[in-house]
């Protein structure tokens, strides 16, 4: 055991996840040895997510204002909707620079092992979007596994339904397959069936 | 790129040692949605810590007074002093409950390729000592690696050199060998012949 404020940090810095009692001891010995000014910009930063960061009320992005960036940019197309499990995911697909629509983030993905039902995602609001602002197209892009595959289903089924004859709504889901870059040696054998079974005409 | 306050976050965080940008991404958002009181508990250690801690004056621990716990304890031996590169490793060493002497902590080890060099360390300090506590016996527990070996050598050649007929210096060095629990088959070579050397009767 250190002494107080050491030992305080260590515990503190240990609850985060992935950060074990080494790990923890090593990031708190690293913090008191640093310039002032970074630790101190590092707490501030903590206390300024909490205060200042919220979720935006259209989409549960993380967000500074009542709407969040892109919900207020109005270049982006409020026709088209990806759905992602988390912000991050969010953050992922922007990177690409391939999306123009808006997004929705559900929060999660539909798991029962751990407690996770389909009222503890923000799928409700979802369905509010799809009338409220009239959306033709929504892409489906939780995680290619087996809580992401579950909850694009159960949302296809979902979705389909919210459709009309005059109004349909088109429900797509992003591709699984090979990376980039990849080797179909390595593969395993669901990706590569996937990749298969998902195959492009050229 | 997150709205402003996430995105401070993550680049404080990741300016951590061993936190990459996907870790620190993650640590964000945990923050995010975490207890704000947890948050505010980190921040506040974080602050604690580059405010309360400083070095002990006699051995340069970590400490919140002037002389840190051990020091201060009346019950250790000050005639045995243990030298070690880090406040982390007087800590490793304290629970073993093995040793009931005092420490030294150098700041780290000699190492020409990071540019420290003897007088980079807490060495002159650990002369004082030397002749002011009247210390008769040094363990060296620097790290069993190069530079760690290095120091010991230095040390050890500097430490004896105070010693005279009347009043020796004993210096010792932690033992090399295999862990508790290890293989022998799965030993390095150094290791392995350290452990044969250092061999003790039975």
């Amino acid at each position: 055991m250190y002494e107080g404020p050491v030992q305080d940090l260590i515990e503190a810095l240990g609850r985060l996840p992935g950060i074990g009692p080494k790990s923890a001891q090593r990031l708190a010995f690293h913090l008191l040895t640093v310039d002032p000014a970074d630790a101190e910009r590092l707490a501030a930063s903590i206390l300024a997510v909490k205060e200042k960061v919220r979720f935006c009320s259209r989409c549960w992005n993380v967000s500074e204002l009542e709407e969040c960036r892109i919900c207020r940019d109005t270049r982006r197309d409020p026709s088209v909707v990806c759905v992602v499990e988390e912000p991050r995911d969010l953050m992922a697909l922007e990177r690409t620079g391939e999306f123009r629509g808006r997004y929705h983030v559900l929060g999660g993905a539909i798991s029962p092992i751990d407690g996770v039902g389909p009222d503890d995602l923000h799928i409700k609001d979802l369905l509010t979007r799809m009338v409220d602002e009239d959306v033709s197209e929504v892409v489906l892009a939780t995680n290619p596994n087996i809580e992401g595959e579950a909850t694009a289903s159960y949302l296809a089924r979902l979705l389909r339904s919210v459709g009309t004859a005059d109004h349909p709504v088109r429900v797509s889901r992003i591709a699984s397959g090979l990376p980039v870059g990849g080797d179909l040696e390595y593969a395993d054998e669901v990706t590569l069936g996937r990749a298969f079974s998902g195959r492009r005409d050229l």
